[in-house]
């Protein structure tokens, strides 16, 4: 069998991001849910976060989709800050409206060196996705 | 909602491959099911899809990756022969055992002008995945 | 020939950036150079960029290369501020230490509905590339 | 400096494509040029390559970029023959029309693990792009 186990909850996850991340607590994207080779998302929706168009800009989805990344590797690793991003590659699907952003990761291989995830975004609904991507990240020796 | 509607079962997808690949039918990739917004294709293991170390190429699992998300998209807008990959990205996760080759192809948004697939690729099973792909065609006029 | 004839110079692109994201002239990303199918772009050095072990965070990198690419499809097809992204990909090379980010986006193809770019980003120098990315944009109409 | 210089001539590469993939040699990719941080590699034109509309078919060339970016990695690192690709992405830019396929792969990154390329492809002449990709290979331990 090869879905991962997590090793850290929702809460050990958040305490991590905010380690790596300070003050992205206030406002910053928030993990949810931890469960075998997944993890859920939420970053609340504010200012500053729209392009001409009025919908949610490409960096904001994408810093999301390496954030929820990042929190899948580090609930299946643990304390492995310096896991570092080496591939994302994003596909926009359509303009996000403005809303809550939620973001769905999923962890095709986690291997020793690289952790290869499926990241979907989403404001209106799972179903109708404004985004996916494919992260990788490589994980320190 | 927007999963798609299916406009084409597995034979009728199965024989446009063959009108657009003549002979694809002996030996290549042939679709088993279709369902709305998803198909599954199996290619049977044959000679000449290794590489060295003794797993199936990278060609060979790239051509099927291109192959699902076709049959995805025909199966979805019918019989429209010139649409053209835009895009592919593949992530080769581990090495494919020999074996028939397994894909399931989701379609993740069909627009008017680009259709954007997820394609999953195995052989010794669908929780060992051997690569993983993210496709993007574009639609005839 | 293909190589496309630029319609605005750096100056004009800016005046567009800034449009497009008021304040971008405020320590964001400014062309510098236009050329025919290229355009090179600076983003100064600022606090915030950095992630653990302190180099520049992927975000930064990736919003970066979107940005170039705007400014390159800008800069060729003029005043059309609805081009969406849709498809970036990035590959990061090495740590980005921290200094002023440089970038230069180069035209692969300018078609009538999609542009495609290619992205080289450096701290140190154009030898040695922090990170590479291809970006397609949509152009609207 | 970070260019890499090649440890391997133009028919180094060739012998060990041959080693690698037996019969490559007749009709398949020759590797025609190596320099430091680059290689070219031609493909001569033959039947099968084709698909509906009369241009080349996509699997021919990611077939083509991944060897392309192989006959590269060979070229600098020498002779190991496990190197195998992790990841692959493809832009097509515009129909193939029928004719000797030319690439050149250049090396963004040579690191200890990884290897990343870039390369273009055509058949018309190098500023009529037919196909970019990006290509990542893992070196063996």
């Amino acid at each position: 069998m090869t879905t991962p186990t997590p090793l850290l909850d929702a809460n050990q996850v958040n305490a991590l991001l905010e380690r790596a991340f300070p003050g992205i607590g206030d406002g910053g994207p928030k993990v949810t849910l931890v469960s075998p080779g997944r993890v859920r998302i939420v970053r609340p929706y504010g200012e500053g976060l729209l392009r001409p168009g009025g919908v949610i800009s490409g960096p904001t989805l994408m810093s999301l989709a390496d954030t929820a990344a990042y929190a899948l590797v580090l609930a299946h690793v643990g304390d492995q800050l310096m896991a570092v991003t080496s591939q994302l590659a994003m596909n926009f699907l359509r303009g996000a409206k403005p809303g809550d952003l939620h973001a769905e990761a999923e962890m095709l291989r986690l291997g020793r060196r690289l952790a290869t995830c499926d990241v979907r975004i989403w404001t209106e609904g799972p179903e109708r996705l404004a985004a996916q991507a494919n992260v990788t990240y490589a994980l320190p020796g």
